[in-house]
């Protein structure tokens, strides 16, 4: 026999057809002499039934049957019992009165069940990927996703692209994130690193003439894992050469509104989409993505404040910081004093030293600062149009602070009071950053984007100087949705005058800079063309389409949050010989044919 | 100014208009007062007219511009002056006679020229691979590649294949090649591999439900490397549930035509691709992978020769081995003794111990070994059909041994005779390969395919005892295009029982059976479906229909012999904090700042 139909796609135009249909047993429901089958397969889920009179011989097999186990039938489309039907399902008016039964495979008990909003570990969820996997929810993610990739591959071969492969076993850069390294068994002590990104390669292949090139390519970062990270992730990946930055954004904005046509059946207005400076963007939201599915806008006060007599407020300014705050619509009668005072220990980790606060009635303004606010209260109000039953929250600090602090605190609140439309799908473009920028950890500058970004063409003179180029800003442009970045892109040096005096700025020594990127510095002595593009990130794109908040919902076979996989036990112990002999390495374990898996810790 | 066109494809339907175009000076020709410069993008090459009556200022700054130089040109179309045309590009019944040129680059004098044919070491193109790849050929191989990919693409969504990607840091299992190891920073002492094909990751997906899986797939192998062998390479790799083996071949064979059809214009005529059973492959032309662009069958001589006076045939049938030969049409005149004594030498590496050979004419067989054979000389001509002219060439030994050596001496002389029409496209599947094959160096049983292979039906029963295994026949299916293997496929294992006997007859204990594959193992436990599939090479594939000989041609930026990158100089040494702070290994070397790179030697 072989299928002739995915079980999920019969409906009524079959009736009266033979059909031949594999796949998984979702239910088995006996009712004395009659069974019923749900047929799960990837299409969704279809009615047996087998009884005496069609088949005695496929009856006593199905009575054999349970959950999970494979199998192949062959019969007759008929309608369902009048009161039988399920108007939930496709298949939901027909049954399908089964003559023949195979099974294919056995099965044991699942340690879940195969259905949706599942409640199991997440490592337990890992460890059986493969019975997750098949779950309805999971299988949509999944597919969501690959119509992504799908629409990216007729999109850009429409638009004159040549998909060209880069390497995973690269070179070792320094900048950016640790390196997944690959030992070298030819030059023992010698590493190849899977690279962070194309960056490099589809700067040279622009070098080389391509002109228009993309990739869906895997990138790899060793760093500590979050909810949206993983250690091998996914861009979407473009480069072209000739463009400036607005045909770009332009191009990209086609891209993705054909992305969200094809895998949500969503309509992009393009001309619709806003671009925001960078600064304007830090200071409305607090954020370089902000959320624009909703208001809530910072509003700044450090004028007002400079002269308050809440000291808070007054010595911020004084230090050459901020007050700001955002008005929470309501938020009055939602935050009890202890709500904010969990809200205040939330923003700790932003750097916020308290939280300050005012409720809005019909007389003024409450709460503990009211008293020392009296005289501004006015101004306050007529600033930030807060209105009876409002919430304000203040952040006065130095800049960064006071903006990761609202930020948190604008996206905590309206989450909390469902001030967000979540049929929204809000995207924005993020311009003219700066180049540098500040790590205060490491005391010292490093390129907001990364070193290959071109500066703004009126800030060119200002890279003469290491400090002069610390205050140029850049050719690049951040894609946003929804709140978080989908992609960064920019308009990339293409001289090597350039690129020198921006690996300077970076700190790069002459001779530095040669070791770590000659080879491109070189190729740029040989005629690169002006050129950009961006990366998209898949994976969280995909799971914003797909609705979920974690991307491990759309990667098939994803690493935990101590980067192992729980199926496999990836990464384990080898043996000696393959590291000794094979690598000339040293390793602190090694499998010796007994020992159990690191990893199983 | 924007682009208005590609310069390559500028011709006769655009006089008179005003273009703008991008690229690079190609070659620049002084004419007193009148300057040519040939432009090149990706298309093709224009010719640029300067001229006074143009304009002045851009006949001056052309006459600044050299080769490789990246400029900006606006002009008008117009027709060359009578007797400049030349027939041999697109655009060369025109001219653009330009306005306006802004350098958009300058350029050195490139280390080889830009242009097909060219004659530089290998590693000199891969160092100036951006260099390298301008030229046209380069260009081409690369687009054959993406058309490939884009071809496979739109086919596959269209059969309802779903691209999954599948994790390139994986677990490090036995079997196969050599694995490049990651070393994991959480757990020092463990490591991720690379994989070698996404072979179980497949699997699992169809025990997971998704039917029809395809993914364009990187592969590792830390192997030592040859012409057709790169340490990362790309599988075009398809896996479907519920199918027969001729059902998956017919899908390939679509699969196949359709990207024929896409990259070369050629259409296959798929009913018209040869079937051979292995076995039938080895005995008439000594491999699995025969290029069936020329007959030069091998002839079974065994029978006839057993009882020959030429004790070197007589004695190989007594010890249990073979005598076979080869025609080679005209090989009488084409080949000297001395030449024969050079396919002697070549031999040898295959096992032979010296080449037997007579050279047939009008009175009947001549050459050393001629008169030993008198008594044979019309059963070997009858059996050979060997006429004036030929040469005929004799393998006499164990089959394995006879086998290469005709294979090899098959494929030389019809390439030294050029008997080849190298405008054919020769496909074949092979099929009925035995499961194991004897690995005489390592003293044992290896998987001819995979581990996961399925025997043949009827076989099944010979799985009860690793002996009996061996005798096994596989449902797999290897497809062959001018003499190279193309794709690897097979009907998967999808029960518990069987691939336990098959591990077994590998020689795994149970443990080792579970500590390597206990995951698939118990997958299998819970309703995996019957499966098959295939991994195409995407590599050698582009570089066959690009009609070159090394897949170094298809890849944009490959490894050299050394499996070292010269443009980047990968691998490289890293840093001792790299090595031991983050992953607790111990290297012979590190990067101390100042080390050269060992990757330079």
């Amino acid at each position: 026999m072989t299928r002739t139909n995915y079980a999920g796609l019969i409906d009524e135009q079959y009736l009266g057809q033979t059909v031949t249909l594999d796949g998984w047993v979702q239910k088995r429901r006996d009712l004395g002499g009659l069974i019923f089958i749900d047929l799960r397969d990837r299409e969704g889920i279809v009615q047996l039934a087998f009884s005496p009179e069609i088949d005695a011989d496929a009856l006593a097999l199905a009575e054999t049957v349970r959950s999970e186990y494979v199998i192949e039938v062959q019969g007759v489309v008929a309608k369902r019992a009048a009161g039988a039907e399920n108007e939930q399902l496709r298949s939901g008016k027909i049954e399908v009165q089964v003559q023949h039964i195979k099974i294919l495979a056995t099965a044991k008990t699942t340690p879940f069940a195969i259905e949706d909003g599942v409640e199991a570990a997440d490592d337990l969820r890992l460890k059986y990927r493969y019975l997750d996997l098949r779950r309805p929810e999971m299988q949509r993610n999944l597919r969501i996703r690959a119509k992504i990739t799908a629409a990216t591959h007729a999109f850009l071969d429409g638009q004159g692209f040549i998909d060209i492969e880069t390497p995973y076993l690269a070179k070792s850069t320094p900048e950016g994130a640790r390196d997944y390294l690959v030992p070298s068994r030819i030059y023992p002590g010698s590493f190849y690193a899977l690279p962070q990104s194309p960056q490099l390669f589809k700067q040279l292949l622009m070098g080389a003439g391509f002109d228009r090139y993309y990739q869906v390519a895997r990138a790899f970062r060793d760093e500590d894992l979050r909810g949206d990270r993983q250690p091998e992730f996914t861009q979407l990946d473009l480069e072209m050469s000739f463009m400036t930055q607005s045909e770009i954004m332009d191009l990209v904005n086609h891209w993705v509104a054909n992305i969200m046509a094809q895998t949500v059946d969503y309509h992009l207005d393009i001309d619709q989409i806003p671009t925001l400076d960078w600064a304007d963007a830090m200071a409305r939201y607090g954020t370089d993505k902000p959320d624009l599915r909703f208001g809530m806008e910072l509003q700044d006060l450090t004028t007002i404040m400079a002269d308050a007599e809440f000291g808070v407020f007054a010595n911020a300014v004084k230090n050459g910081g901020q007050v700001k705050a955002i008005v929470v619509p309501g938020g009055a009668a939602a935050y009890s004093r202890k709500d904010i005072d969990k809200l205040a220990k939330y923003v700790e980790r932003f750097g916020a030293k308290g939280l300050s606060w005012l409720k809005v009635d019909e007389a003024g303004v409450k709460g503990p600062i009211a008293k020392f606010l009296t005289a501004k209260t006015d101004d306050l109000l007529a600033k930030t149009k807060a209105k009876d039953g409002d919430l304000i929250l203040f952040a006065a600090d130095q800049a960064p602070v006071v903006a990761a602090t609202l930020d948190a605190l604008r996206r905590q609140t309206a989450h909390d009071l469902d001030l967000i439309d979540q049929s929204k799908w809000a995207f924005a473009w993020i311009v003219n950053w700066p180049l540098f920028e500040y790590q205060p950890d490491e005391k010292r500058w490093i390129a907001a984007h990364h070193p290959f970004t071109m500066p703004n063409e009126e800030d060119l003179p200002l890279l003469a100087t290491p400090d002069g180029a610390h205050k140029a800003h850049a050719q690049s442009y951040d894609l946003v949705l929804n709140g978080y970045e989908l992609g960064s892109g920019s308009i990339r040096i293409h001289r090597m005058d350039i690129q020198e005096k921006m690996l300077a700025a970076l700190g790069f020594t002459p001779e530095a800079a040669q070791k770590a990127f000659g080879f491109l510095l070189e190729g740029m002595e040989y005629g690169f063309p002006p050129m950009g593009g961006i990366a998209l990130g898949l994976d969280r794109l995909a799971m914003l389409l797909a609705g979920r908040d974690n991307i491990r919902d759309v990667i098939a076979f994803p690493k935990n949050s101590k980067a192992t996989e729980p199926m496999t036990q990836a990464p384990t112990p080898v043996s000696k010989d393959q590291v000794e002999a094979d690598l000339g390495l040293k390793a602190p374990v090694y499998d010796d044919g007994s020992m159990p898996n690191m990893a199983e810790e």
